[in-house]
């Protein structure tokens, strides 16, 4: 599908059709998913696939039983990591190397990455790094974060926020509709995945065929020039 | 531009060439963006086009001086402010009302969105509300975030996020290039534009056609079986 028309056509459906979204379609969603841009191509992000229905009625009771999670043919939960920075470190520097990348690049994925995604047992290092941080930012310009653990979460929810996007993009384009929800028990859903403590609930995506009455109408957005600024 | 090609396209190029890209298209690619999906429709962002020349070379030297930021036509901060809820809610109240949504839908964005998004002077309220969260929360699913300032704010940059992807790929359909850059100054970003203490600098995007070197090689990616888990 064309480009403008995918964007303009993908909207929040709250109610899907019996019809099962194709699997090998959803693949292909999570492939264009991960070509998103992230903070570092540190790829942060987890995408799970809750195919068992034990588990997926535990998860659609976990979105608090809502519509969009009871009739939809797959549900996604998509989380964020900051710890997955060990899980790309090696493969990065192979990569930085194969291409012949300025050496700040490697010594960035060698020193800079594990310093960044390190706060420390009980934040213990943010204190150091906001006082580094924000007093050479007196004399000159100056990243001021990731200082504590939430600050490193934040990057990684972020960049699984952007590779979400090309997902329910991808899914619409090959004719299906999605629903991203928030409204979710965070302890419940991680309960059920057995995810790690600095693994976070990014959203869970429904994804189907659109049913009669997914929307309430059309959509409403505020008008541009409330939004945009120009300076 | 066929939606699967212009993902594929999208590249984060670091450095552009002396052409401008049309102004009208960066309009475009902002009205593609806004079409996000975004927590409650509450449309927490906002995008700062920097245009006037002493400014954009303020932002320039708060992003560090990297040669995205230098080399680009265009320089766009997106932020995210979660006491926009305050500018959204009577347009959503009125379109709720105009497209006869379920009455709860009017009483979420009455009540609920005002509960949700305030969490007191100083997080006065976060205790209490953790408190009932979680009470609940151990005898039914329950949400049992936004509580604190900083969860607002999370819910508000991950929206953005959403939009800024759109907004990207948007321009790379349209045939230019783009760079989302997290490393900035975000205290003399907020500064120069003089944004609210509630509000942050989600990422700031620079846009142009693709120059020579844009970017290192081949764009890499973890294979998909470790980021995409069957359950």
């Amino acid at each position: 599908m064309d480009f403008e028309n995918t964007v303009r056509k993908r909207r929040s459906i709250r109610k899907f059709t019996d019809q099962i979204f194709p699997e090998e379609q959803l693949m292909k969603a999570f492939e264009l998913a991960v070509l998103a841009p992230n903070s570092s191509n540190i790829q942060t992000w987890d995408f799970h696939w809750v195919k068992s229905p034990e588990k997926k009625a535990k998860l659609v009771e976990a979105c608090l039983s809502q519509s969009a999670a009871r009739t939809a043919s797959h549900l996604i939960v998509a989380t964020a990591d900051s710890s997955n920075w060990k899980r790309s470190q090696n493969p990065l520097i192979q990569w930085v190397r194969s291409v012949s990348a300025p050496k700040q690049v490697i010594a960035y994925y060698e020193k800079v990455v594990p310093f960044s995604y390190r706060s420390g047992f009980f934040n213990l290092l943010a204190p150091f790094k906001w006082i580094i941080f924000n007093s050479v930012g007196l004399f000159r310009p100056m990243m001021r974060k990731p200082v504590t653990a939430r600050d490193i979460q934040e990057v990684a929810i972020k960049s699984c926020a952007l590779a979400c996007e090309n997902f329910v993009l991808s899914i619409t384009s090959l004719g299906g509709a999605t629903c991203m929800m928030e409204g979710f028990d965070e302890v419940r859903v991680k309960r059920l995945l057995k995810l790690g403590r600095s693994s976070r609930v990014v959203m869970v995506i429904a994804v189907g065929y659109e049913g009669e009455r997914g929307t309430w109408g059309p959509q409403f957005r505020l008008p541009l020039n409330e939004v945009v600024h120009q300076h």
